[in-house]
């Protein structure tokens, strides 16, 4: 078989067999590819698709070119938590402790920030001493004596998702639904978890813009993880306004604290513990998930998310001290109001434009090799439906240096919406997909 | 602007502008955008498409890397004709000589044959001595001279187009109708021509298998040829079954010395004389084409055109004899006949088989480095619609070596159909694009 028959049979809408998908991965993975044919093949792929046969095998070629994590011997049901990215998501940081803390083994591998959203690899490095570059007996230990560790993904684990992530980034075919499933689920399945709770953020600040498509990308992703024997479940999750009041990393530190003590904004905290209770009935501490919901609410109230979350900073070798005082986190040295220039009700607010903003001020990475200010960032003074004055603080722009300030201030002014009705409400959670 | 950009709004249907295709198609030229790139911007034209004003800009931009030919001193219409190619297809060396003996002066730039189709300037060169090699003052002065001559692809005609071709050719981009456009229309356009008549093959021996596409293609083509400012014409022809009998480069001289002498095969005689005329009547030495058409016919009884090929060949260092003496002609070795299994009608002869049968024992290129074996080839003996007894000889295969001659053997006999009713008759010039 030639590639370049590959390439044309995908072209032409053709499913191609598991061990044509293999070979490609395979080859490509060992040079034996060049580039132009694989992003050709890629381009092929984000126009013609791929049947659930080539995405599974996708995936499982994926998964076969790294190194994966054995955790049977570790006691309980593995439950990992992963979210498609927006503005504001800290609900890891929120719902793997109250899982934790209900008794759900969490092996929480995450990702870094790129573009406008955040990642939670960055959030916790916000935390003075946080080691994320734990070896996998480090890891192995953690699970073991702490219930819950946070991990960097490992340039072990797929890496031919890498070097076709490289490639897909210069060639206009990441958003491509069964290239970014079969990415997040080559990673998931390396893990070694037992079940996997997915939260897929669409709307302005998510990569999926559309109901409909976030769907597809969350059917494609539980088929996988369910064709592969794990319990997979994935709620679509608005991300028109970004989740909570903070966006960036030391802020949304702060407000994890603060929700995981009963004390956060209501929208993050919905999110949050629906996340958590499905954590907890997937991990099968809960025969049902009502009983997951209530164990979820009874471990937020009883602080022991919160206790659980300082016990795993303190295990990684980070200030634990920080969620209760906040000044030990690192702090802006500017700060800069944005007003509203009419009364009225804010009626959107545009998460990818608050996510650009915050980034552009260095709290967040254009490339993969830019450095993040930990301290940087937005606190949202108002958010979708409440009313603003004229003049009135819409939110405050924090900053270390004043470099692209007035830039940023300008860009989170036009997030803003401010109408002369209030808007109609609408729901944070839209569909479960199980 | 970024090339990712660039490809990501082609992927979305977006048009681009001038420029930005200008800048494309520059950079790749000069090595700045990397094959990868250029890959899936390809495969994203493939899926998108082209409007007019892009596949102009794209033509413009591949002309315009190269060189071009100034005709503009030398008196009379310059008009060429072009084949998208097709198995037995002679035309040009029938239609070009008549239209070139009724006044008009044809610069013919051809091609080689490669996969199952012919190419004219393999044809030419079957034929002892003739040179295809043309320096471009040589080409002008026999155009002053002879009203017409034969010359092959220049590298330095639009380079940008062969580097893209190349790639297409190993990335699965060859089939897409803008793309392809652009190719033959840039290189045609760098000729120094005033009109051009296209042949569009259409059916199983063609590049394009359905008439919906064929259309597509010449519409396109004729639309850039008149907004460059030149009369363009194209026939959409069937090429179902061979054209003429004969298949291979010396056997097709043989057809076309026939053929010019009136003495051809009905099909590729009446194709020959529609080009012609179209020629003719694009070149202005006729007010209208039926007066076109009937002086066309009059240069075929006269044998007008016989003599201008002779003269031709001559001009050229080739021996014009053998256009009478065949034997003057490389002349295969040994013969084959396939024979029909039973008695019935020729409902269908599969071209594409027939030419590969062809090029399986040496007369044509699989790839462009190749070797062409000019004397083999298949002489049909049967045509579509005709009556076959049982053991009734359907062609000869001619060879000069054995090897590969099962092999084309058990593909021919798999080109013919054989039925019981006789086939529906269909017309051979199937829609007129002007």
């Amino acid at each position: 078989m030639r590639i370049v028959d590959l390439i044309q049979r995908k072209r032409d809408g053709e499913e191609l067999t598991p061990e044509e998908i293999a070979r490609f991965v395979e080859d490509y993975t060992g040079g034996e590819i060049p580039d132009y044919q694989a992003s050709a093949f890629l381009m092929a792929v984000y126009f013609s698709g791929m049947s659930d046969h080539e995405v599974d095998a996708l995936t499982r070629s994926m998964l076969a070119s790294g190194a994966t994590i054995d955790l049977s011997d570790i006691p309980g049901v593995k439950v990992d938590k992963h979210s498609t990215g927006g503005v504001g998501d800290k609900t890891s940081l929120i719902a793997a402790p109250i899982a934790a803390s209900a008794g759900v083994v969490v092996p929480m591998m995450s990702g870094r920030a790129l573009g406008h959203t955040g990642g939670t690899l960055d959030k916790l490095e916000s935390i003075p001493g946080f080691r994320t570059d734990l070896s996998i007996e480090e890891f192995r230990g953690q699970l073991a004596s702490a219930g819950m560790a946070f991990i960097g993904q490992s340039a072990e684990v797929a890496p031919a998702d890498g070097k076709l992530y490289a490639l897909r980034d210069v060639t206009a075919t990441v958003e491509s639904i069964p290239l970014i499933a079969s990415s997040i689920m080559s990673k998931k399945l390396a893990e070694g978890i037992d079940a996997l709770v997915l939260d897929v953020k669409v709307g302005s600040g998510a990569f999926m813009k559309r109901q409909v498509e976030a769907r597809r990308l969350a059917q494609m992703m539980v088929g996988i993880g369910r064709r592969a024997d794990k319990r997979v479940q994935a709620l679509i999750t608005s991300m028109n306004q970004p989740l909570g009041y903070a966006v960036g990393n030391a802020l949304e530190v702060m407000e994890v604290s603060q929700t995981l003590q009963n004390a956060g904004p209501q929208d993050l905290t919905r999110v949050s513990l629906e996340l958590a209770a499905r954590m907890i009935y997937l991990g099968k501490v809960a025969a049902t998930l009502e009983e997951a919901r209530e164990i979820a609410q009874r471990k937020l109230l009883e602080g022991a998310g919160y206790l659980k979350l300082k016990e795993v900073i303190t295990a990684q070798g980070g200030n634990a001290q920080v969620l209760d005082r906040f000044e030990l986190l690192p702090n802006a040295t500017g700060v800069r109001e944005i007003l509203s220039p009419r009364a009225g009700f804010v009626s959107a607010i545009d998460a990818a434009y608050v996510g650009q903003a915050a980034a552009m001020i260095g709290g967040g990475r254009a490339t993969k090799d830019d450095t993040i200010d930990p301290a940087v960032g937005v606190i949202l003074e108002v958010k979708t439906g409440h009313r603003v004055d004229s003049g009135g603080v819409l939110c405050r722009l924090y900053y270390t240096n004043e470099a692209n300030v007035d830039e940023a201030a300008d860009l989170i002014e036009d997030a803003f919406r401010i109408s002369a009705n209030a808007p109609e409400e609408r729901d944070l959670i839209l569909e479960v997909v199980s």
